[in-house]
C-alpha cells in the first residue's frame, strides 16, 4: 500500500495534503509514504521533516510510481498523472461541478477519484469533512482580513484623547465559516450581528453573544436542504432579506458574507445600491467571490473600492494560513482512510454510504449520482 | 484667529490633522477654519464633511493665506509654506531629531514650530500626547499585521478534525504600544508573554493576563529616564536580555518589538542568530524599523523572510488605520490648543512648562533646549 502526496501546482495554493504527523500515522497502519519534493514548503514543512517522519521524498514521477492512493489538496492536472497502480485512488478536493472535464479525465486514466467535498454531513464523517475544517479557519481569517483593511479599530478603546467606538460587524450566512467569523469578530471586540436563511441558526448566533437579524414576518424562508446545506431561497425571501439588509447594512462598518449553494452560483446578498448606503471606509469580505460572489461587483482575488466601501473578493482563503489548514486537511484525509482501513487487506475498503457519496469515477467511468444528475 | 489644516503630502501618510468634530469645536472657540482640498480623503472624510462642519475648503495657498495656526500630521515641506500671518504657529509631529533641516527652515520662515511629540509626559498633557494616542492604535494594528501574516490561527480551536493550538506571542517593550499589543494578542486568543527594561511594567503585564519575562538576576538594568521613557540599557543588561531572549524566543510563534529611545537609534533586541533559532513560519513585527530596527535585518516598509521567519519592518503603522488615528491626533491638537485658549485674546497662549517643551522655533531662531543641547 503505497501512498503518494503531491505538491500543489495551482496558482495561489499553499497547502499540502499530508503533514509529518499524518505521514507517521499512515506508516503506523502499514503504508509506505512518498512525498513530492517541496510539497510542504509553502506550509512551512521541510522535505527533511517528511523524511524524518519516515516518508521517501522524490520527484512527481518517483512518488507516483506504483502508488495505490494519491493525496492532494486540489485535483491535480490529469496530464501529469502517470505510473500509478491499476485502479489507484485519488483523494482530494476535486471541485466536481467546477472541474467536470478533469473528472472525466481521471476516469479515462483508470483512477478512482474520491471528492472529499462530497463527504456526507453525518456524525461519523465529521472528522473527515474538509469543507468544515477549511471553512472554520477561513471564517477566522476573513475577519482578520476585514480588520486589517479597516481604517479603524474593532474594539472600543478608552484613551486619554477620548474614546474610539467599537466596530459594528454583520455576518451573513451562519455555517461553519460564519460561526467562526462571529466568534473572531467578538474576540476582537466588535459589536456583532448575523443572519441566515435557516432559523435554527438563531440559537447559535445568540450563544456566541451576537445579535440575530432575521426576517420574521415572511413565510416560506426556511431553507435547509440535504446534508445540512442551505437551499436556494424563494423570491419572496430574497426581497424581504434585501429590505432587511438595506436598513441594517447602512449602519455596519464590517460585513462578512459566506452564503454558498453547492453546484450553483452564490446568492446575491448585497446590491450596488446597498453598497452605496454604507459609510465610506466600511469593509466587506465576500467569502463567496469564487462562486460568483454574494456582493455585486466583487471580484475573486481582488480588493476594490465601490462607493467608498472596500470590497474584498476572497479567493482560497484557506491557502492564506497553510500551516493550520494543511494540518486539518491532512487529518481529514487520514481520518477518512484510516476509518475504513482493513487490516487483513492492508488497505482501506469503503462502505456504501460514504463510498458512494465521495466516489466520482470507477472502472473508467463517472459513477457519482450528483454528476450523472 | 485663522486655523489652516494641510493635506499630507508625505508618501504613505493617510492621516489628517483635523476632523469635522474638531473643526466644529475650534469654531466653537471663535476660530475660523480652512481645510486644504482632499485633506481627509484617505481617512474617509470628504471635503463636504468639513464644509458641513463650518470650514472653508480650498487650495494650499488659499488655506494658508493669513493663517495664524497651521495644523498637520507630519512637518510640511517648508518650500510650500507661504502667505501665513507673522509668527504663525505650526503644530504637528515634526520629527525634530530626524528632520532638523526642516526645523531650521521653519525658523527662517518666521514660524513658531510646535513639535507635538515633545509634549511632556505629565498628567495634564496626557490628552495632548500624540505619541501615546498613535502608539495605542499602532500596537493594536501590529498584532493584526502579525496575525494576518501568520500561517496559523491565534486562538486554540477545537474542531472535529482535532485541535489547533494557540499561538505563542511575545511582546518586547511594554510602553503604550506594547500594552495594547499584549491586550490585542490576548483578545485574539494567543498565549502572551512580554518583557521590558523597566521593572515597573511587570505589574502591568500581569494585569493584562500575560506572562512577564524578566532578567531577574542582573543588577543595574532599571532604565526609566526623563518623561517616563526607557533610557539606553547597560551592556550587562543587554547581554543578559539577549540570553533570556535566546531561550524564550526559540519557542515563540509571534514577536512584536516596540523598543524606542527618543533621538537615538532603536536598540537591537533580536540578532540574526536568534532569528535562526525560531520555528519556520514564525512572524515578527518590528515596530521600531523606522528608527533602525529592533531586529537584525528588518527593513522599514518591507516584509522579509529571514531563516524562514517573516520579519515585518513596520513603517508609519498609524497611517494604516487613518480614520481612528486621525480622530485621536486631531483631538490631541484640539485638547492642546483649547487648554491654552485665552478668551480675551481670542487665541491660545502657552505656559512655560508645556510651551517651552514643544516650541522648537521662535523669532527666527531654534529655541528648544533638546535641539540646542
Amino acid at each position: 500500500m503505497r501512498i503518494a502526496v503531491l505538491k500543489e501546482l495551482a496558482s495561489g495554493e499553499t497547502r499540502v495534503a499530508a503533514t509529518p504527523e499524518t505521514v507517521k500515522k499512515f506508516i503506523g497502519l502499514g503504508a509506505e509514504l512518498a512525498v513530492e519534493k517541496g510539497a510542504g514548503e509553502t506550509a512551512s514543512i521541510a522535505d527533511a521533516d517528511y523524511a524524518a517522519a519516515g516518508a521517501s521524498v522524490g520527484s512527481r514521477a518517483e512518488v507516483l510510481k506504483g502508488a495505490n492512493i494519491i493525496l492532494a489538496i486540489q485535483g491535480p492536472d490529469p496530464a501529469g498523472l502517470k505510473g500509478f497502480a491499476d485502479g489507484a485512488w485519488l483523494a482530494a478536493g476535486l471541485n466536481p461541478f467546477g472541474e467536470r472535464a478533469r473528472v472525466d479525465a481521471y476516469a479515462k486514466l483508470g483512477l478512482e477519484a474520491l471528492a472529499m467535498e462530497f463527504m456526507p454531513r453525518i456524525t461519523r464523517a465529521q472528522s473527515m469533512d474538509i469543507l468544515s475544517s477549511q471553512a472554520n479557519l477561513a471564517g477566522y481569517k476573513a475577519v482578520l482580513m476585514a480588520a486589517n483593511a479597516y481604517g479603524r479599530a474593532f474594539p472600543m478603546m478608552m484613551t486619554a484623547a477620548g474614546t474610539v467606538s467599537a466596530a459594528k460587524a454583520f455576518v451573513m450566512g451562519v455555517g461553519v465559516a460564519g460561526l467562526q467569523a462571529i466568534a473572531t469578530a467578538r474576540r476582537l471586540g466588535a459589536q456583532v450581528s448575523a443572519t441566515d436563511v435557516r432559523a435554527a441558526t438563531k440559537e447559535q448566533i445568540l450563544s456566541l453573544g451576537a445579535k440575530p437579524i432575521f426576517v420574521e414576518t415572511v413565510a416560506g424562508i426556511e431553507g435547509e436542504g440535504a446534508g445540512g446545506y442551505a437551499t436556494e431561497m424563494s423570491d419572496e425571501y430574497k426581497a424581504a432579506q434585501a429590505e432587511l439588509v438595506s436598513s441594517h447594512i447602512a449602519k455596519q462598518d464590517i460585513v462578512i458574507t459566506t452564503a454558498l449553494i453547492p453546484g450553483r452560483p452564490a446568492p446575491r446578498l448585497i446590491s450596488d445600491a446597498q453598497l452605496a448606503s454604507m459609510r465610506s471606509g466600511s469593509v466587506i469580505v465576500d467569502m463567496a467571490a469564487e462562486s460568483g460572489g454574494n456582493v455585486e461587483g466583487s471580484v475573486s482575488g481582488e480588493a476594490k473600492k465601490i462607493h467608498g466601501v472596500t470590497v474584498i473578493g476572497a479567493s482560497n482563503i484557506a491557502a492564506l494560513m497553510p500551516a493550520d489548514t494543511s494540518a486539518l486537511f491532512s487529518r481529514n484525509l487520514f481520518n477518512f482512510l484510516s476509518a475504513f482501513w482493513d487490516k487483513d487487506a492492508g488497505k482501506p475498503v469503503l462502505d456504501e454510504e460514504i463510498g458512494n457519496a465521495v466516489r466520482l469515477t470507477q472502472g473508467g467511468k463517472v459513477v457519482n449520482e450528483r454528476l450523472l444528475g
